[in-house]
């Protein structure tokens, strides 16, 4: 399955926030990895959108695996004063996939 | 190359704009895989707000080879009515990737 979310994040803030992504700590990439997260890529906008993409089986339990690690507690506690004091992996906005290149590909096959 | 861009489809035209993602021509699908436009998904907000994701070797080039395609050109002409009647294809607003997992957990071994 593939996912797309949105977040807000501090505009003010958006250029260290993208300093701490060029650099996310090593136990936080393997948790995900290990929690079923794949392809996972974040995008920026100039006023602090962030567009989040991600393949899993499942995101909801892919999310609770992570939030069950202690590795995503100490990182989204730092996250949170890029987000207004919120812990920014509650506050996803989750878009609806209208269309796929390879499934109607498949489809049509 | 992974890419991330963003469009704003008229809101009262959504499900209409739905509904024709569901089921594209098969010969623009495979235009667009010969364009080199691969894994390619939209997303949907409730507002209007579309996010589309797709990699290739390079957008620009992947774009370019669309818009000599004759199909595109008949796609994107039916697609200008819900867009304020400008092509969406030439509103890509692209965004900047700040995160990729693998590109990370990769560069950690």
């Amino acid at each position: 399955m593939r996912y797309c979310f949105l977040l807000q994040v501090d505009p003010e803030r958006l250029d260290e926030y993208k300093e701490r992504h060029a650099a996310v700590w090593p136990e936080m990439l393997q948790a995900l990895h290990d929690s079923g997260w794949h392809h996972y890529s974040i995008f920026a906008r100039g006023d602090g959108l962030l567009v989040g993409y991600v393949e899993a089986d499942n995101l909801d339990q892919a999310q609770q695996a992570m939030e069950r690690t202690g590795v995503n507690t100490r990182w989204q506690a730092e996250m949170a004063r890029f987000f207004g004091g919120r812990r920014p992996d509650q506050g996803f906005q989750v878009l609806e996939e209208i269309f796929n290149l390879e499934d109607q590909l498949g489809a049509t096959r």
